[in-house]
């Protein structure tokens, strides 16, 4: 069955600097009308970066949005019509301050498919080599390693809780069980 | 290394049906102002439902803000001040028709840190006696079955895009091996 939802009206609530905000009337598969607000974001990429020791490069920040810090993958925001490697590349220099001689693509997906239209691309960085980090002005980040066994510890006991961490490291753990 | 940042003014943009939208002045860990645009949202649950001859199930349904069908775990919206345990069940019901004599939570997590005030609760189903779906009026569900190697497949070649799902079935499949 393929289902769709015709749009009946669409009204811009709010134009920001990451973010707008959509407010749409649909009519349903149903045929009854419905609201679906949506947020709209250029998206993002997130990077699973691994040392030759095996090790996996995670950042630490503070997120607002939820008041706490985050244990998470390097990651960023696109810029509008930026292409996703470059962005990883640059986010991955950035955060880290290591830079990847193979950065491949893994996959895409979508964070919050009921009201978000944002995708993050997600690669694989091998090849490394240290050098300085320089996050945004209104960034600041720790980095640690960790193994690919604790990475996996810390989300089956709850204390790994990015959405794109848990995203990218599964992704990754397919990719390098099935290159085996 | 503790990161903080202060809110130095609160604006409500949004008051809407699923989500309001926020922005913030803060004051950066470096001491300089910058903008935070946040979406609170309730926040929901998603499952992870095994059948006795080990498939899980899955849901496809339209999704108005990719203007696309996804395959998807069953999951849904929390109400306010809504037991994730009791949205756990209703909605396994709801989508898929199926009632779980086991409900265990797994983890919780965020899906989009950087400005969703959103948390997703992931449940582990068992135990499962098939009755009738009955979507609510604003949803159109198809149902599907696979194998958790199908599904690995189908995430490794990009064509399981979804979020919560990647997250949950890396959490289920973290659970399971652990208990064996």
């Amino acid at each position: 069955m393929t289902f769709e939802e015709k749009t009946l009206s669409r009204e811009v609530v709010y134009e920001g600097r990451i973010l707008n905000l959509i407010k749409e009337e649909v009519m349903t598969v149903s045929g009854q009308p419905a609201i679906r607000e949506m947020i709209e974001h250029n998206g993002g990429v997130g990077l699973v970066a691994i040392t030759s020791d095996n090790k996996i490069i995670m950042v630490k920040q503070f997120r607002k949005a939820l008041e706490r810090d985050m244990l998470e993958i390097p990651a960023g925001k696109l810029e509008k019509g930026e292409d996703p490697l470059e962005a990883a590349a640059r986010e991955l220099e950035e955060e880290t301050g290591y830079k990847a001689e193979n950065i491949e693509f893994m996959t895409r997906y979508y964070p919050s498919v009921g009201y978000i239209r944002e995708c993050l691309y997600l690669y694989l960085c091998t090849g490394l080599s240290k050098g300085e980090a320089h996050p945004d002005d209104d960034e600041a980040i720790d980095t640690y390693m960790y193994t690919m066994e604790e990475l996996e510890k810390l989300i089956a006991e709850g204390n790994l809780q990015d959405g794109k961490s848990m995203a990218a490291l599964y992704a990754a753990k397919l990719r390098l069980c099935s290159a085996k």
